[in-house]
């Protein structure tokens, strides 16, 4: 999904597009299997590797239609977890080496090979503080296992979704260290977004060092600037949000694993916290640690919703670059028309030409999802209580669909927008020249109140500033010329010596 | 996805769910057609009744995977507001009888049969104000209709998606009516999973309408009701958003279809606006009218808005209800147990026996999201400018997802959780009886302040408020029972008259 | 502070203005009295009109450090639900007359002659329900009728603030009824605001009338329409907001009074509760009615929440407003320049002759902090738990606070910007006539493709529309006046039958 | 504001406290003098230290009454960039020594002496950027300094407002350097008072440290911890949001001082940037740097949001603590009852004796109007265009007082709250003895599924845990008791080899 989409008509369109759509999950097919819980017993499909808990949960949560299974980031750090575990239940003797083993290869496949994502059917949004995405996980890998060790699916005599799979975990402590994981792992391609927007942006900046323009403040004319400084800002800007991303991520490095149910470790071997962490740190290739105070950690949503607070940065100022994009190309011959965007789609069903900034505006918009999910992420961590964050699950849909959409709308106003952005290098002059706005590069000569009359008098009798002050003979020509230079007045200016009104030298 | 979800256990469990997926979209398949646009020519597989507009959209916003195809009334109201044009203009004699049929049964093959739906790709959040989707619609209706022709997808000459199929519309005018239409549209199953949610509760009011139990303010022991006026509020306060919903969706029906670009009706014969809201209106069974003032109309997003914060509304009563819906059942030892919601799924991976109240978890969560894109709502009406609202896409993404969220969580908190509420009688009883907050019949016979120093040596003592009265002496036992007779306590109580320590008689 | 503020310059300024500043309240002062309470005894100030329980909760809550008093509307409204309260007692019997009328004085001269409000000392954002609030205004009613009754403050052995102010009454029916009519009362001055605000903008339509210029989508040129059009579009959507206004506020007349602690009643005469909300709708001149379920309406804050997605509506539309008129005032060189607003203070300290945009932009800042209200509102809302909501102080500190602050804001709006508004004619005229967007006009003629080639040529070689059909002799210089006829565009255009390209008549 | 205020009856509360009221700024007084500007003459107060700039902008913005002085970080942070800037002037030679002296005088009795700030009447939220502020700030000064050389206020000829207080700034750099310099300035205060709160809960986490109780996840009884641990958690929790504190107002050290109107540094020396910030680090004591890049710093509000971003975070930590104490503390009869907060004022107007958690609530308050404000600031920054940021003083506005109101919440929150809570420590450990949640400990010896069954027999059957599985025979009673020793659950429990019925030893 965040492959770079190339500019159309460039000969390497992407062949193929993923669109969401909706595939009939059947519950209770022909051929089943009976498995039973606490409640009772039910059927599920022979050969589905999910069981009774994730066919209750599927029942019970049918809101938003979208599976675990579509945050592949998810899913991975799941099955990250749960190798982890396995693996330290193992090293402490307390899973038996064919059963851990049958764990752990389930695990790859799923971490590693990207296999039976489809597999994760519950609702991504549901109740429970995430026990049904648990469970699911739980009943799939030990399916998984059982069918290498030679069991059909459900023979869960021989390996067990709690007791085996689920072993020294609760969800309490196994759902949110994958959340975690899974966040850090989504960082990467957001942040590759956005290095390339920021690259895309400083490729333009070099383009248009030279094109003087008319900086504005408040939408009126304020004082030259050339457009590849504009643009160079917003190359700094982001970049200065690849860095925030990469700090803020790392808080998610310290999980609670080992927690168990409410931070007091109950159930566990107490090496087994350090031994997880240790494995999952290894099996991750993340410096993952273990927190300091796990009652804290188990509740304690703070990091996400300080991560969510950068995404809402983020949001913010993607969303004030678009809306200047958009300004900057009004037009064409009624705006400000400074500069061009790549044409990507015909812009009006009714107005013939009509180009309009699609991508901008998509981008905005994705900017105010990400705000709106911002603030569901704030309601459901302030909704917590006492040993437990019951909302946790839509923390990580609203994290993951953020960082999801964020990247790719990178993606898209980097390689169909930024990149082919053309300046109108005449218009930009002319405007420049025009503006009444120079008069600010004569205010230490003449005083802010003689620049003030000055700039009145411009306005009203529409003429220009250096007409009116040689006309008041405040400056000479040379003066005039020397203080006017366009190219000085984007820098800052030195000292510049002119004998003035006020009988004095002056200065700045 | 809004059926109602029998209690699992009873026989009746569905059959199948829907789940999303992906669906790979072949944008280049072997075998195309050419067509052609402002930009240049492209392929498109050759019997898609989407063409080169669509396929641009799709390139250009590859952004949630979401695409308009999975809000089914929204390509309803599309296809009626197609043909509503289409019918006034076969009036008004611009568009010849056969084009006039022939888009008129398309239309009604996506609209009345739900057919091709899976024709309307573009993602739901896109830029462009709404264009992309209606050039998906105007050429997945002009491909239908010139099969009915009898011509081939992509022959153009003889049926046009711009001139025939968007004859008279802008997608300013035509897609912000079909908005609204779909808003309207999509509130019936809304307010139908309200109603049955309020008799839900209504049932549990009358069936707990002799429980006596402690009202609590600030989570602090109150004074006694019944729990049947507790369940009753619930009823009430959804009644009331029933009641509310179908106000602010009325004001929906006010369209500007006719107001073409920018509502000026430019390219509009002057009748035609008024021709083509009555057909809108007969076709869609809705009283439908022409907006008084089409400029104001095209840009303003104030019913939106307005709608929104009603969703928004629904949804903060929602969680509430479901906050106190957890309180109650806390427990199920130490915590206030006053009621049981049924267990629907085990409730821990490793707490054995543990039953989590997860269906109001997951309603609460629905409101938080509900929540989150009301202020998306708020951001994308707010950036608008001047003659359009270029975040409509949005605004219609997030009203109908919040939506279709709402009536699946009203739906699902009905049949798995409120109609299988059960109460414990008993300890509802004794809590009362236990309780200080009986001290409050008393205040008017003893006043204030001495009702008060009872209240604190009953607390500090740890003995009860009638143990106390009797020996201070304050009042005799017979006044006593009288006074704090449970029953009477739940109902304004008449006039007591009780000769107090102040001397006199006092009242209330 | 809602005063019209006259144009700077005109002669007519404000003598004065209100600036909030702090004053030092001393709770121990030389002088005291004693007063006790549940908690011990305190030493209030000896003329103070408040007491033991305000002095307590000044101390607990040193929040905002803005007092109640500071809400006038809240103040009248609390005397006037304790005045209601005292003739219902009087009435059935259970106040004596003496006391009943005493209590009605001291409640006039609060509630009418506005007297007093400086003794309502405690923080408008409390915890407790706005219990605090009620005793403030309890004990400020006491003293005030001991006065009248000859006796000093803090002798309640002759009036007490529960037994006899408070007689009937719970904070938790007693205030938020206040707060409902406090929230009617502060309708009145806003929705003043708004339509003097929409008056000055039809002003300004009717002036504008005949001023062709550019209308724009997306930013982006799209087809003429008249300034005045433009203008009476702003008048139209608030006039909407006017007539929304008052159906909303109407809901805030059904409230809770009688309904006591809970909202069973307890405490209160059965006849009480009508008797009350009689007496209240009588001294308010406002017909409020008793709510139908007092349980419900007790706790619940559906009403708030709506009235302030209401106020949020508001504020978004203003805020697109304040946008548009920044946008079109944008120059005066470099931008859009089609409108000035007037200067009402120098734009800068350094560059001299600047005028910005202030007044839409301070208006802007308001309609943020209405929207972050909004949200406040929301999450007290939210927060509400079982039979009463304790966040109600701070529901009403948010929505007094954004009511003040749009009126003022629309004052401002009106008074020193939209009045003083001038239209350049001339350049909107210059810029309409350069227009590509012309083209629209000839869709009908040409058909879409041939009309976005010609658009597009014009773009590209930077000439005009009309050269260019001319120069492809698509059309005859007369039909091309015919079509091209500025005015005519900004109205519905009548069927132009022309020949066209296409071999056969066309339309619209 | 944010002393400590002692428990309620102790002997050492506070004499006064601030409360806010109205002043009559009188701008049209007897005696005045006579200022012009851009738009012409006015009329000030002869000893106004504030001008004519000052006086437009206290009537153009009437808005919420809350003048710029009233933010002391602020109006110092105003002054001490006046100081900087005149001191690098002076050491540029543009500046001369007697009007730099008579400026740096005039701004230590503003930075130092706390003088003057009633000078400083611009209302807090104002259109232009922040203009007024700093012509406010200029002006006082300019008025301040002429009156040490000798002169009259308003004799600018001698030392003007713009050429020389303001020399070589802008407001585009002067304010924004400010509103950094005030947020680190207020940081100081708020985390001293979270280190207090946290403090305070590490002080009752050493006292309860030993009481054992029910840990609850989703409101249900989960398994046993200590109440020292659930205390210690609150105080790891905020210490945690003390270190980001410092981490994220850091980002405030670079400032864009030097930067001008736009970033450019038009008008300044090149050498004055760095002369101007590191002046003003000596001045501030605060290690403040200049941007690197100058442009993007101008407009860039990206500090400012995620600086915001962390106040919400700390918002709901607090708000969610406050939730659980109030929990906690439900009843005193009929809730949870594990703990008791300190009585601060009586909690009913009709309810005798009942206390109310009013402490918890109003810090809940002041967490939901922070998590608005965060809404208001994103907004304000999303609203940016261009080369600046308009909305710049609302953002100021929001963050100061978020600030401050937090500082005053947790101050009042530890020491009329968290300091005075005291345990039950009877009833913890009987509530914890009923549960059946110990049955959680038994799962590694029974297995999950006999677990499971054992718990529902004991919730069906209203019998304990202990009985059913003695009763079963699935251990014998040493087991049992070795395995449901409280103590031992409350930390990561060793491993206990237990025949099971599974017929091995199990573990963890």
């Amino acid at each position: 999904m965040s492959k770079k989409p190339p500019l159309s008509g460039d000969g390497e369109a992407p062949k193929t597009i993923s669109v969401a759509t909706i595939r009939s999950l059947d519950l209770d097919p022909p051929r089943t299997r009976r498995e039973h819980d606490l409640l009772g017993e039910a059927d599920v499909p022979v050969d589905a590797l999910w069981g009774i808990h994730t066919k209750r949960a599927v029942e019970n949560f049918p809101i938003t239609g979208v599976p675990v299974g579509h945050f592949p980031e998810l899913v991975r750090s799941l099955a990250l977890v749960k190798q982890a575990a396995a693996r330290a239940n193992k090293r402490l003797g307390f899973l038996p080496p064919d059963k851990a083993d049958a764990i752990d290869k389930a695990c790859t496949a799923i971490a590693v090979e990207g296999l039976h994502h489809r597999e994760f059917v519950v609702d991504a949004v549901q109740g429970g503080a995430g026990t049904s995405t648990n469970m699911n996980a739980n009943e799939v890998i030990a399916n998984l296992a059982l069918g290498t060790m030679g069991y059909p699916p459900g023979d869960y005599a021989h390996l067990h979704p709690n007791d085996d799979v689920n072993m020294a975990q609760s969800t309490n402590d196994a759902y949110p260290t994958a959340l975690r994981l899974a966040v850090i792992l989504a960082t990467a391609p957001l942040a590759r977004a956005l290095d390339d927007l920021a690259y895309a942006f400083k490729t333009k900046a070099v383009d248009f060092a030279d094109i003087v323009k008319m900086g504005r403040t408040q939408l009126q004319d304020a004082v030259p600037m050339t457009l590849g400084q504009e643009f160079d800002a917003f190359h700094a800007t982001i970049k200065e949000d690849v860095a925030r991303l990469g700090e803020v991520a790392a808080l998610f490095r310290e999980v609670n694993l080992g927690a168990t149910a409410i931070g007091t470790g109950i159930n566990a071997d107490p090496r087994y916290a350090s031994l997880a962490v240790e494995e999952l740190a290894r099996l991750s290739g993340q410096p993952m640690v273990l927190a300091t105070n796990l009652i804290e950690a188990t509740s304690d949503m703070g990091a996400f919703v300080f991560f969510s607070g950068l995404l809402k940065r983020i949001a913010v100022k993607i969303s004030k670059i678009c809306n200047d994009l958009r300004l900057l190309s009004s037009g064409p011959r009624t705006g400000f028309a400074e500069i061009r965007l790549p044409a990507v789609q015909a812009g009006s069903s009714i107005m013939p030409g009509k180009i309009n900034p699609v991508i901008p505006e998509v981008v905005n918009q994705v900017a105010f999802l990400v705000i709106g999910h911002d603030l569901t992420v704030t309601l459901c961590a302030e909704g917590g209580q006492l040993q437990l964050n019951a909302f946790e699950p839509t923390i990580g849909y609203c994290l993951l669909n953020s960082m999801r959409m964020l990247t790719a709308a990178m993606d898209t106003l980097t390689h169909r927008c930024v990149l082919g952005i053309e300046a109108d290098r005449e218009r930009c002059q002319s405007l420049v020249r025009g503006s009444i706005g120079l008069i600010t590069a004569l205010g230490p000569a003449l005083g802010y109140e003689a620049s003030s009359r000055i700039a009145k008098r411009a306005l009203d009798e529409n003429r220009s500033v250096a007409e009116l002050v040689l006309e008041e003979g405040l400056l000479t020509e040379a003066q005039l010329d020397s203080l006017l230079e366009l190219e000085a007045m984007t820098r800052p200016s030195r000292l510049r010596i002119v004998p003035d009104k006020r009988g004095k030298p002056t200065s700045m």
